[in-house]
């Protein structure tokens, strides 16, 4: 496929593992923690993660599995 | 794949089972109890479930079967 | 696949086959009734069903054929 | 599949056909009529059917092709 | 596949090739005029459309693709 | 398959290829341009293209490649 | 398959690599910034990219992976 860039949109997970991370979900959710895994479907797990509300700490959420089609964007934080 | 992290998201739902979990669904719903079992889609079977508005106990039900596609997330509790 | 539980969400609408159960389905209507059949889809058939607004009766509608992918959960009543 | 229930869901379509089904629709919309034809992914056919709000009569609409990821739920009336 | 019916919901279609038909989209949108073309997604075309709110004429849209995903009912008109 | 009509939707994308085409999508957006390519999934192609709001132009957008899966029509303007 | 156009949509996301765009997402969340990858599900990945409402800069967001599923529109800026 010759129209593809040789960068991958999912290098970004890759190169965040470990790395903070802002997950910003459907329906006005938003996560922000350690990236410590990933799949192809876009689920993705944080640690030390915590739900925000308009950038303020809603709740500690520690561990949270995120389900891939649920999220908007990704942004290394 | 070489992009895929060695961890993957689902281990911590095999590392749940029997423990107490956290479940985000769409439309603001809450779940929490005691993972029982989980399959690829996300489909979880909780047990001694509560249902829970704004963090209070709405109502008790017990053994209950969730839907993969309505998860939001899933927290180890 | 070694990550899945040996128990599997559906053995709970296998076990449920006769019995009275709680359907929750997107758009905050509830359903309650006998689990008369069930299939991969989650697509289920209740016998003697009553549509729950409240937790209260708002009608009863008999036998009714649930299209799985508007549950949101299942529970053995 | 040893999980699945003998009868199946789908057979409830069978059995109404020729006669009188209330069919839910995803956005609150109710339609009556006799069930004419269906096929695997729910699309239903039916004749002399009334589109119902509350209960009530809202229009005639006749024959009518409904599009089965819109159903939530029929009913044998 | 024995539980089908012998008729098929997509013979409306067929029968309705040419022909007025009305057409209920998700988000209360009516479209009516004669349908020229269908394929299996139920991607439709009509010609001589008008677009319709509370059954009035909102504006006449002349010949149209419409996606069938978008598609709650069609009903021959 | 029998019950196709010779024509096909698609074709009148084919046929409006660098004409003008009024295209709404889903949420109550309306975009108008010429049509400059299009695929299978309906993704759309369009240059001078307008975002209109009521009819009225609320910006010029220029060229857009617009999702398929967010139209719900195409109507040649 | 002859009815399609010899120019691809995805042309427009090819041409437009290393330079500005700004994409639309449901739910009225406009992103700009510059297109540093993509793949075949319109995942995304901007470069010094903010966040807009109605046309302001509402945060600045850096790199960023937008989920393909969630793009309305996107535009060479």
């Amino acid at each position: 496929m010759i129209f593809l860039a040789e960068r991958r949109p999912f290098d970004i997970l890759n190169q965040s593992l470990n790395n903070p991370v802002l997950i910003r979900l459907k329906g006005n959710v938003e996560v922000r923690g350690t990236l410590a895994s990933f799949d192809v479907h876009m689920n993705l797990v944080l640690e030390n993660a915590d739900e925000l509300v308009d950038g303020q700490i809603k709740r500690k959420i520690g561990t949270v599995l995120l389900r891939g089609d649920t999220v908007v964007y990704v942004s290394p934080a």
